[in-house]
């Protein structure tokens, strides 16, 4: 029900979530899966440069799956381990999209032990992006919402293309869903307690214009030129004296980290909870049939 | 003497409290009482949409005296347990005035019982607000001195009438008071440190464009439409699933909330002690003085 | 090895850290010394105004050193306890640079107890002059990076020279060091969370439009009205009541001031033990034989 009215309303709203279907994939959480067994993640890394290149390459919107974001993780980490590997750079191969966000299947008709181990992916994933040694730029050629917007946020430096069909946000709450409280930090350490009061509420999704002006993101370009200048912005981060680099990093990133660190347990048990609700997975069982339904 | 400095320096801070005497009413603390048995609010509710207008209609400011904060409390408390009653408009029935903030005549002279009676129901006045499960829209058609802004400070959004002789803003330290800690938290939380650093030193007054620069409010529109684009503006916001938005603006407002539910008492044994001091009740004496003076 | 990284690099970052020789002081840490004898702070006091000029006058750059940190706290604690006095302005007396830091000939091959006793000193200018009760306003007639810009950031009102050659910022980590906890919030209160994450990672020193627009400084006037101007901005200032001003002061920074004073030890010890590591005292060394080639 509560859906409904969020579809219902959505033109209204500018800068809201928007699936008209003009052929894009759809812009939140998604049912569609791919082949298992293809690698979702595809990492091209330049031991000269000591640069590494994520793509995500997992059709049609890189969901964030439980396998996905176990790819992603691992690879994260090997990187890290890598001590001469000192930037690292997301993007994605899918057209039109950086990535669609939490793998909505994952969440959908599953026992709570599958729901908590795919919370904990999620956790994972953001405390390993958001607490990286490296230099991390999202550069992001498409839309990104919910946990794409996340995983943007976990970045130093945001570099978006400037398509205004392109939009970023949380837009958990017009889904009838919450963004938990270390998407709520991430977000207030990047543009603010009243920018995110607002956005997180409303669940909007900016057009790149907008995401700019509130500083979600950093930089707009050209929509062909967004790997390249991640590329050239990365060489100047890299130019700074890399160990006092990181611990300032951890100075200002600490404390958000530790708030979930020492939570990860009462977290996970939040969310399965909520979740696995009726009224939660009911929500979730229309969203799903509307999202068929454009696509028919 | 404090006061005296403040009122000699006015003119010269862009911005600062004006009370300039074109018939207008003084923006701040005041001294006039209305008929007690009158009602002081009145609520429109609208079953149809679950939207309530409520119009502050206390002659000649609004001025939160005890009576006028335990109406509106009562009143707010209504709406939140009618569970049909999902959006809440304020707005102000005076002329050229949203509030004028708190009323004069509750601190000067009288007991210190009766001083932290008043405090009290100023806090439940803030607390019912800010804590609100309803999405709650300032439709500031006037100005909003002192306790006025802190009122529209506690909504999500604030629409303000475009008319430059208004003015709104935490204005206590050029009357010789001081801002609580919890005013102090609802303004950094709404436009950041610095600005409410700057503000509440200096006790400044916005005029509309200059709050609306800074974020003090959201949204200026000319005066006869305030009210309509805050009803338009409901409509949109009731869109959103009501259960997620809910736990959404608890997340980002419980800490603040927090803060003052554990320090009521002490809180409230801070304000006697401060404002039952002779010095400031010599300060009020000369301030009330001088309104009369302005009026007559 | 990190600091040659920074110097190469230095171009490419538009706004950064630049000793390009013409003439210029070095905008940062410095080896010069001058007579120790002479006194490096002129204080003018007008008893009429209640406003005290402070001058820093340590040729070339008015380095941060134990002895210019000394006489700066004797000379802020007298005006502090001179219930007359009322505003505190400081600038410089060195042409080109409001002040270059700290002194890195304090830092370099001195022993741990030596070390120990500078950092407490640079503690107790920061604790001294961001707890002040004064008002405070830096008049910023030159390059402020590092400890020059933390020196600006405690103050209540910022105004800068609005010359393009000059710039400002905490720059530490340009040069291999790092902004300990304080400097950083001192930073955050200013201009906010992701601001601060930027220009703490990069090093970054802003131009005066950068800085303005940002909100690290408060307002750009030409080069010969800074001090004008900021004499004008604290008459406006001291029509404010006193004592509530000051309450208001103390409730907006006595959080972040505490942080420190309840971690002194542990902050001296922190600082001790990183900058006299090997690794730090070569990266020390090589800087400031740069700095002789560059003025051979």
């Amino acid at each position: 029900m509560a859906l409904r009215a969020a579809f219902r309303g959505r033109a209204g709203l500018p800068g809201l979530l928007s699936c008209s279907g003009h052929g894009r994939p759809s812009p939140s959480l998604t049912t569609q899966r791919n082949n298992s067994s293809s690698p979702k993640i595809k990492v091209d890394y330049d031991q000269t440069t000591g640069v590494a290149v994520m793509h995500m390459q997992s059709p049609p919107v890189n969901s964030l799956s439980l396998d996905f974001l176990t790819e992603l993780c691992i690879g994260v980490e090997k990187l890290e381990m890598d001590k001469g590997c000192r930037g690292l750079i997301i993007t994605s191969s899918q057209p039109k999209v950086f990535s669609a966000g939490l793998d909505i299947l994952e969440m959908y008709g599953k026992s709570p032990e599958r729901c908590g181990e795919f919370w904990k992916a999620v956790q994972e994933m953001w405390l390993k992006l958001y607490g990286s040694n490296m230099t991390t730029i999202a550069a992001i050629n498409g839309s990104s919402p919910a946990g794409g917007c996340l995983m943007s946020l976990t970045c130093d430096y945001r570099i978006m293309a400037d398509n205004p069909r392109y939009s970023i946000g949380l837009n958990e709450t017009q889904l009838g869903i919450v963004a938990p409280f270390w998407f709520k930090d991430t977000m207030v350490n990047t543009v603010g307690h009243r920018n995110t009061e607002l956005a997180l509420q409303l669940g909007l999704l900016y057009k790149p214009a907008e995401a700019l002006k509130i500083g979600l993101v950093d930089q707009l370009v050209p929509e062909d030129q967004v790997l390249a200048v991640a590329a050239q912005t990365m060489t100047k981060w890299l130019t700074i004296p890399e160990h006092a680099r990181q611990i300032t990093k951890s100075m200002m990133r600490k404390p958000t980290l530790d708030k979930l660190r020492s939570n990860r347990e009462a977290d996970i048990q939040n969310f399965v909870s909520f979740i696995t609700k009726d009224s939660i997975q009911k929500s979730l069982r229309m969203y799903m049939e509307m999202l068929k339904q454009k696509k028919a």
